[in-house]
């Protein structure tokens, strides 16, 4: 028999859940909304029911407990969604499903899915940044996700504050961190406009830009990645990508010598599915790493 | 015979030269003048061939050249030392002693000896700053150093300008970067007295722990370390490692949920040696690989 994985991508929206094979093609994939866990859970049991997964990769929105040795280990923590604070998804799930789980963030997912099938393929470190209704980030290194005391929180770096930027940010944490000021709510309040439908030529894919950069020159100093993938809804705004390689150019100064900058920062080559391959590769490793 | 591993701490101002024992204590020691390639390299030569070394680690100033398939690996690249610019010192050293040597930078090896021996023993993740006449870093996760197409040079990060401090910096590819704002050298430019010698109530040691606290945010928010050891001379000023804590905490304002703060933000606890106790360490890993 063929063998099966599963990836769920835990979002605060709605859950994408999918099979694969060991090739990584998705052959079946529903999407059910994100409702409270007494209601979302049994679908997902219902969905992989029908199934016979040899293991599931799980990429969830966070902020989750990724440390084996904690107590809390498979917890969605203090989210703000109520309903999942402190849900232990990860032992729910391996109890109903009866499988290993990998559990990670749903950027580590999208950037694992780009390092083993998408942009950064045979390379050994990456960064994909997801650009949306909020900023995170993912990465690798020497083919490890980049995770310490817990998972990266990219989103909210600190950024230099654009002169001609008057809006003040909108991040309940930091105000004006990279997210405060670039993620699609603060493009959208600056104007009284969705981004979708802002002009091109609107000066706030200026300030967004010089954000971005700023992350991405910040991303280059520390983790020194072989390339950056950015996703996610706000960067499919096409005027955006060549304004941030300029503005990185600018800041980076020739500091250090880095790949072409358009090998360096890139769209994901794996489309709107980053997320679902990296699950159904990370369950893979993880059906290698249980054997 | 016992076995003996070789230390090369290639700084731009002096060489220190070690022998250790498989319990990483040293045993001999010298320091010879950084002067040129021509003069500096017989003495190196001359120091090790008294011993029986098996391997050395060596920890160099950079930029240095670490991508294994370069044609220039093991080369120092475009330092602004002219005599060593494009030197191949791994080349050179390999040859005239005939012991593999892991070669990395000076920033990575005090880190790796922090993390075999000192503050960081036992975790799979910290970073290491050193703080003095430059800023730099060096990091590991999952035991593997962070690097990709390069190492990291965190000292050039963007900070944002604390509004009272009129220094515009002076960092000559990004003027008021970390570095160019925090370092030794930009200490004393704002008041003409030397770090050392300057009241430890000067409001430069405000701008300084500012300066630094952003750093460590942003370090903290790319790779979720689970300790950040702070090194160097600057950091000896015992009122900056409390400002710094101060302001770190009001910046994350409590977003993630890291160590104890006395136990996340350190002080080396190899004291002078976590530079000579780390290329020890990578010469004992390097002989261990290469068997």
């Amino acid at each position: 028999m063929t063998e099966q994985y599963g990836s769920i991508e835990a979002g605060g929206t709605k859950f994408v859940l999918a099979i694969g094979n060991k090739n990584l093609e998705i052959m079946e994939r529903i999407s059910i909304p994100t409702s409270t866990p007494s209601e979302t859970i049994p679908k997902i049991i219902e969905f992989f029911k029908k199934f016979n997964v040899c293991a599931i990769g799980l990429g969830c929105f966070g902020p989750i407990d990724l440390k084996k040795d904690s107590p809390t280990y498979g917890y969605i923590t203090n989210t703000p969604k109520i309903d999942w604070q402190m849900f232990d998804i990860v032992g729910v799930l391996e109890k109903e499903l009866a499988v290993p789980i990998l559990f990670t963030t749903d950027v580590n997912a999208a950037c694992y899915g780009e390092y083993v099938a998408g942009a950064a393929k045979g390379l050994s470190s990456c960064v994909y940044y997801t650009i949306g209704t909020g900023i995170g980030a993912g990465a690798m290194n020497m083919g490890e996700f980049v995770e310490g005391f817990s998972h990266p929180e990219m989103g909210h770096m600190i950024v230099r504050k654009v002169e001609a930027d008057t809006y003040e940010g909108n991040c309940p944490f930091h105000r004006d961190c990279l997210e405060g000021l670039a993620a699609g709510p603060a493009i959208e309040k600056r104007t009284g406009i969705k981004g979708q439908e802002m002009g091109q030529d609107d000066p706030t894919w200026d300030f967004v830009a010089d954000y971005l950069a700023q992350a991405i020159y910040n991303t280059t100093l520390i983790l020194s990645p072989e390339k950056i993938i950015l996703g996610g809804g706000v960067i499919k705004q096409p005027q955006l990508l060549p304004k941030i390689k300029e503005k990185f150019k600018q800041l980076l100064n020739e500091y250090v010598s880095y790949p072409h900058i358009d090998e360096y920062l890139v769209l994901p080559t794996l489309g709107d599915n980053p997320g679902t391959i990296g699950c159904l590769a990370l369950a893979k490793k993880k059906q290698t790493l249980s054997n």
